[in-house]
């Protein structure tokens, strides 16, 4: 093989602070809009935060439909819905987002619908969908999260759960990537503190995974049609996740502490927009791997775990705690590819942490901290047994995508060591 | 005062390493455009890059014409001819720039112009020009640049000499923003050891100026109109030019020492292109202050000194030398504003430096760095004497959107001490 020799890096414009949301219009209306869709969900309708952005916008002599209608955890039937209602709604010259990645990926979907000609599944990657590349420019995008974890501000990835096959699958073009990623903390200062805890550790496996990921120099050289948005670990990802985990480092626990003290808006609340904001422009272009891959069927086979501070009404495992369940054992198994990344990590989310006992410093570290921030202890908390270990073995195997960035070859048999090692932590 | 929240990071998408400028062609087909402005200047089309570069656009059936009239430090009138030329041969759908600064700034001037109505005075900065704002997109520019200092492929700046007024000034716009920048190492492979030193100091400094300009925060608030692209030190600009100087401190004299001994393309040389890279992406967002104010009036009233590994035709003092001449004593100046970020910045630049001299650390690291390179002792050296100081200190005062930037106010008075200090500096 011939090694690669480049790598791509690439990112949504970026506005952060506190007030940030309230400028939204004069920004979209640089791009010459004055139709906007805006995209959120119910639950964070409720909050209020996407009528005062809309009266933002209204006020820069916008006109401004809200759809509010998406869902958490969206699925190939939510998307077409939304797509449906921006194709009668419209035309639109610009759509913005306001709420999680559940939001943030369902306006990704109606930014390509409204332009491209065909159906969602034809853009959905294959085997599953077509994988057609736009033709068309995408409708502009502000995406604007409202819960610190993600990173689909910065991404060129729409997630969704195909309903009629049970498996989570996605669209993944570089033309997805939103042009503005607006990160205002006031927006996401009220998290309640499981859904801190949650996000966070999709933040943590974020730097995490991309740290780790396969060196973009040891991929086979690429043809300029063959790169893709995830290329593996390279000079710029690093700098995001070194970062991200300095801040997690120092602002994690606190954070959580606070929320259950009933404290908002405070200074490490706000570390944590920042460490999500690096983190995803990091993985945005490096790419995650094992935690991720195994977060698919952890959270798509839930039974009937029902986690604290979230919505009751259906079962769930929330995204960034079936991302962090098997995140331990899975930095164990991954150790051997890249030692020094994984103690240097350690010690970046643990300042001083000894780095001698090697491979196991590293899940030591994590298990701490999601014991401390009340993260449940392990596969068994959420509902899984021993007799669960190969059908979620089977359902991350099916990720090949994020498998292939694990930094050493991941085969049916390490999932089932990593998932079975991972039912509960201590 | 209310103090500013609010800070902003924007950067052109990027492609970096050996290879990566023979994908141009893909990258720019995918705008869907046909006909492409290749803008250079007579050294760098000598050296073949740009005719290679031209052939890889063509091999994907885009029509290329090439402009290699590039001035080397660029003027009202070498842009205004450029514009001409490019409005006589066009319509264009993009422009490449291969070169410097001074190339890439050529072709932001291009790519403002043949779309926009009126000419280059009406865009220049007030008072000097009428600051006009951009009605229509400007062209998309892919910078390519063949030397690793300016940072130009990131910035949303044209610098020129305005003849008539004896003034550098330039266009400033967020529109100016090349769309991609691609960084291939080969194409500044060859760089001699005195071009290498200087264009390295200019990098040296934009992590440095950038690293200690005001905190966002100082500034007062401003309305979203208010922004411009250079907000002052924030989270992202200093983790860019933390590393910028990492890789400085590695790679800076190992690579004037290779380029010394003939070696080209060696993994320093390709560390310097990186930290290049990063600089930019980082003065880009946060600005620079003093050194590079003053280097405005150093290099405009140079008299009779010819830089080594330069053209010899014309006195010059090069732009990374001209910066690099009073950095070491504008860094004196500014320690007491932010102590840490001084005694830090030194610390990168040469680990395990002792920081007990405090206001002294950071020039000394600087002083010692530009011995070992083979820049000049200070102002002397490049023809001033003591007689100078008011006439540079009056030019410097002039770049007031510079000394803005710097974390304390500066009246002529420093700029006297500073420029007065620097006449010899070991």
């Amino acid at each position: 093989m011939t090694a690669e020799t480049v790598f791509t890096y690439a990112a949504p414009a970026l506005k952060f602070g506190r007030g940030a949301a309230a400028e939204i219009g004069y920004d979209v209306r640089a791009w010459d809009a004055r139709r906007v869709l805006l995209v959120t969900d119910p639950g964070v309708a409720a909050t209020g935060h996407p009528e005062r952005v809309a009266d933002g916008l209204r006020a820069r002599d916008l006109s401004v439909v809200v759809y509010d209608g998406a869902r958490v955890e969206p699925t190939d039937a939510s998307l077409e819905e939304a797509v449906a209602f921006a194709r009668a709604e419209g035309p639109f010259d610009a759509v913005v987002a306001v709420g999680g990645g559940s939001a943030i990926d369902t306006a990704k979907a109606v930014a390509l619908l409204v332009t491209n000609p065909g159906e969602l599944m034809d853009y959905v990657n294959a085997p599953i969908g077509k994988a057609r590349a736009p033709e068309q420019p995408v409708l502009p995008l502000v995406a604007v999260p409202t819960t610190t974890g993600t990173g689909a501000e910065s991404t060129t990835i729409c997630v969704m759960d195909v309903l009629a096959l049970k498996v989570k699958t996605g669209i993944s073009h570089a033309a997805l990537r939103p042009r503005l990623a607006v990160v205002d903390p006031q927006l996401s200062a009220t998290q309640p503190p499981g859904v801190l805890a949650a996000a966070g550790m999709d933040i943590l496996c974020h730097a995490l995974e991309s740290y780790t990921a396969r060196w973009y120099g040891e991929f086979d050289a690429k043809q300029p049609e063959q790169r893709v948005p995830y290329c593996g670990a390279n000079p710029i990802a690093d700098l995001w996740s070194e970062r991200a985990l300095g801040l997690l480092a120092t602002a994690f626990r606190a954070a959580v502490r606070q929320a259950r003290e009933g404290a908002s808006g405070t200074e490490a609340a706000e570390q944590m927009a920042l460490a999500a904001t690096f983190a995803g422009l990091g993985f945005g272009n490096a790419g995650v791997h094992i935690p991720h891959a195994n977060a698919y069927p952890i959270a798509g086979r839930v039974r009937d775990f029902r986690p604290a501070d979230y919505p009751q009404d259906e079962p769930m495992v929330p995204h960034g705690m079936a991302v962090s369940l098997t995140a331990p054992e899975a930095f164990r198994f991954t150790f051997d590819a890249a030692p020094e990344r994984h103690l240097r990590a350690a010690s970046l989310l643990s300042p001083g942490v000894s780095v001698s006992a090697g491979r196991d410093v590293l899940p030591a570290v994590l298990a701490g901290l999601m014991q401390d921030i009340g993260i449940p202890n392990g596969l068994a908390a959420v509902g899984y047994g021993a007799g669960d270990v190969d059908v979620l073995v089977d359902g991350a195997l099916q990720q090949q995508r994020l498998l292939a960035t694990a930094p050493k070859e991941v085969r049916g048999e390490d999932l089932a060591g990593i998932i079975g090692a991972s039912l509960e932590h201590w």
